[in-house]
């Protein structure tokens, strides 16, 4: 919860390379605004366990400093080979773990369940994810990367998925 | 290092349901002798955020317990399909994560070079590598359940090729 009563929520879209991020607030009667996005960035030079230590500590930073009473995070995934997948998996550890030793309520959601609450269809493509984000948020345009507006996406799903205190 | 000296290793064969262990004291000379061997157990009913964090701080409470100079991890994986590779990538990172937190340098191997140096050939059977164990630290059985071996092997394998001071 911030000052005003509303609760905050981290939205979490997991990536090795790339982990998007946003944060929203969901006001008592359902409204919501953008606190902050972006994304947590690793170098795929650097070991793998330096690189899943740096998104677990880029998410315990943002819970600390937004205090979420949940943290809502994608559910992956689709297509992609075994190898990327296992890669994945390490980075999406490392969040839920971030979130567990919070003690900070975990979410998650199918990419089509967000996509679904956002744009209004399973199968939205990442500029219609992008573009709703904008307008629901009132934004001047959407957020980039593609990475942080789907962060943003799954903070959405969960402000208007998840169950609040009236 | 134990109090003779021994560089203790920490061997790790990860899994969502079964993550193998096995702590191996290698002497000055290169002689290795078994310290303990298990697996750290997850329930399929759990969510998967509570199950990493057991394997995380399973391992955290392993590595307390015996102060491993290094935790060999095998690098999984062959074979198998993307769902399962996303869910043992999950494990795999909370290993990682509980070495890196801990301070401990981290050592991974295939699991060919693992089956290569404790069985003499990549291609070894699971009933070959727990012979072998057993054989190479002189226990009446060998270790069981098999992912316990495993653990046991990925230990061996390091006191084998690792580095270690005179």
């Amino acid at each position: 919860m911030d000052d005003d009563g509303a609760a905050v929520i981290l939205g979490i879209d997991p990536g090795t390379a790339l982990t998007g991020y946003g944060v929203v607030a969901r006001g008592r009667g359902g409204a919501v605004s953008l606190v902050e996005c972006g994304v947590i960035r690793t170098s795929p030079s650097e070991p793998l366990a330096k690189r899943i230590r740096e998104i677990y500590d880029g998410v315990m930073e943002l819970i600390r400093r937004h205090r979420p009473v949940a943290v809502s995070v994608e559910e992956v995934f689709q297509g992609r080979n075994a190898q990327s997948a296992l890669k994945l998996g390490h980075a999406r550890g490392a969040i839920l773990l971030a979130a567990a030793h919070a003690g900070v309520t975990i979410a998650e959601y199918a990419p089509a369940q967000i996509k679904n609450a956002v744009v209004g269809t399973g199968r939205a493509t990442k500029e219609q994810v992008g573009f709703m984000v904008q307008q629901r948020l009132r934004l001047r345009e959407a957020p980039s990367p593609a990475d942080a507006a789907d962060g943003v996406a799954a903070a959405l799903c969960h402000a208007q998925m998840g169950s609040f205190p009236a």
